[in-house]
């Protein structure tokens, strides 16, 4: 057994995300991989092969047996599946007081890129006139806006109503049919479906004279891996739930 | 009187354009300016001026009568006022043949970079799988789309007929409300309304593993001045009608 | 007398930024112009007015003078002038400590947007391998690259640095000549002087497979009266010196 | 045998570039592919294949010897094999003069959005007051600027000059050290070079009020295959040599 503090077992090393989070931990000096563990392999796995993280990328229908688990023996948990709602999320939360040394971090989004540029256009937002978000996806999408776009709306229309700024001004009287995008919380969302491109999203603000852009580009899933490094560096020393992994960045400006 | 060949008249000298178009005839080292017209002059008074040329800056009810005033007396005519509908066309073509020698530039757009935007947009676009415009401009803009978006989509449309070429590909299957912009001649047009803006189009062009970008700023009025001197000096060589900066711009590729 | 709490006296209303902020002043329901002080008028002319707050604009020669009057006064400053180096600082600073209730903000720079996009660049830094600065501004600008971009790229760096983060990734071996820009602690700076544009920065960061871009375009001097209202309105319940405006936004993340 | 009327060869079938060509020919619904040719195949086996064409995707060492041999069977060829010096193109003029009725296309750049950008910009370039190029790669590139930067400069600058535009105004004074770029024909090139990134250009024009921007993004190789594609459909109609792909694109605008 090596010296490495952090040894992880990787859940749903079979898929897309899974295969190249074995290769990221791999890689990745101060940690061990001690289980690539897929569909038929039984949790059990996890703690004869030593591991004191697991990252779950497997499906809605398994992940939360997996935390519970990881929770219940003293491992630390990073999150990448979806289907956490209320019912479970509040679950969690019954399991890890029962456990206060516990970590998990459920992170919707692991590249760091597209949550920086999240938080920052939801910091900028109630300081300028106007804001629209426009995303850019590649044209197999089939849902839009896109989700990354309705939730950075929603964060900056919530800060621009808290600061009780006023509704982004808009004198458009005729308008023509078949757009694509939204109006969400108060701000437009144009959702561009474009071949050749990956996923995209710039925000844009507006105050007379000035104009400030924030945008990110997501060009390969390689893009999550950092995320889930950083994720699997810091569980160790947050206890409890952490949702998102803003709460990992040091965004104190 | 001096030696400059091109001696011009501008017709709606106290206008917010015409003001520009005086200035920038002054300052052009071949031209002179030999009267700023404005509404309560005679026509009479630009030929006493000795113009070889007018730029018309009025409005729709006597750019007509200025244009004809023009030709019939020899004089070239650069014409930026709108409401030059298909009768008034005709009726101008119908003149111009009977004045053979004489040149009459109908500029809609006299921004160099704005036409030459739109050429290389429509040019562009038969080589790519997806075609999108997003126009930009300050939010008191009562229409949208723009009709320099509307005009530029409905000739990337064209050219996409023209050349067989399918429609951009799409499997958006949900959509939300309030989108600004529409769909023009199977191009999705995105209309955004930002304070601190101005005009700004942006056509994107995307294959397989690579995008195409072509954006025009406006920015100030004074981006105009360039394509009226341009039009002045070509006029006088290009007989009969033009319409179009771009018919005078050397854009065989 | 109004009832209005913020009694603004403008010093340097004479230039182009007093003058915008004279403008600003009056417009601004919650603040009132008591007085639009230029260089011919005596500094107890503020006092006669009822002033509670001063906006100086003026010369690196008056400002400190303007701003010790204030502070001896009871009167709050919102500063913009340069010249405000270590010394002057620190007389300043000497000052405020035997007028504890006083206010002053000193501000290099009032655009709302600018501002937060160094802080988010500074914050963003160091979680991505590669770091670079794009500014792109009117031919007449004497520098190269801006105070900016060199400003932001010192902050950039000195968060790399400290975070550990390894220098950008290059593997440039050949290079030609008369590049315009720098490398500034260790980010590249580059720099684009070209016709129409005022003042633009983009900073690019990059990781495999990301990237998050900030820009931020200033059109003209108007952008920055937002921040000086902001500034105005909140020195007086900010006791002591504080140095960028950036101290007086909510950048908490 | 199928009745495609294009049958095609690939030689370099085993390369990168080669074995996408493989699957973009076999894709497309009127070619067939009659060989996939490596190393170790004859040139004979062409013949026995019945190939109507040849891409030759190889090295500098066989491509003329190639080329050679597919001009004197009657075989159109389309290369991208680079090595193309003076010497060889003469020599290929030369066997080209005696088979009259034989097509080749040399095509330094497959991508079509960057042959378009590249001819865009040089047909732009002399109507602006200011040109600058921004080129952007991935970090493990060895040359600054790129050769398409380069390459694009150097067009832009011959228009410039020979419509007599005066230099790019630029009143920089001081400059710091360590920029990367240079300034080719006049035209100043930035080159940034950021992990994440491909290869990626942006042209910038400017004049008083306005901006041009004409940017290309390659993401991947497969952005080459339509402009393989468009050569292999074309170069049977195009007796002769032809350099340059932007020589079967419809540019008359």
């Amino acid at each position: 057994m090596s010296n490495a503090e952090i040894r992880v077992a990787v859940l749903g090393a079979g898929g897309r995300m899974g295969s190249e989070a074995v290769e990221a931990v791999k890689n990745a000096p101060d940690m061990e991989l001690v289980a690539a563990h897929g569909r038929s392999d039984t949790l059990e796995e996890i703690l004869s092969a030593g591991a004191t993280h697991i990252v779950d990328l497997t499906v809605p229908d398994s992940t939360e047996a997996n935390v519970r688990f990881a929770v219940e023996h003293g491992i630390y948990a990073v999150v990448g599946t979806t289907g956490w709602d209320a019912d479970r999320l509040e679950r969690l939360e019954q399991l890890l007081s029962e456990h206060p040394e516990s970590g998990v971090l459920i992170a919707p989004n692991f590249a760091l890129g597209s949550v920086l540029a999240t938080a920052f256009a939801a910091k900028a937002a109630q300081y300028f006139e106007s804001a629209e978000v426009i995303e850019l996806h590649h044209p197999q999408k089939v849902d839009a806006p896109s989700g990354t776009a309705v939730r950075t709306a929603e964060l900056m229309g919530a800060a621009r109503e808290a600061a009780d700024v006023a509704p982004s001004p808009d004198a458009t009287e005729t308008a023509l049919e078949g757009a694509r995008g939204a109006e969400v919380a108060g701000i437009h969302v144009h959702s561009v479906r474009l071949r050749g491109l990956v996923a995209h999203q710039e925000v844009l603000l507006g105050s007379a004279g000035e104009q400030l852009s924030i945008r990110h580009d997501s060009f390969d899933r390689a893009s999550f891996m950092p995320g889930v490094l950083l994720g699997l560096r810091t569980v160790g020393s947050r206890p409890g739930l952490t949702h998102g992994l803003d709460g990992y960045l040091d965004l104190g400006l």
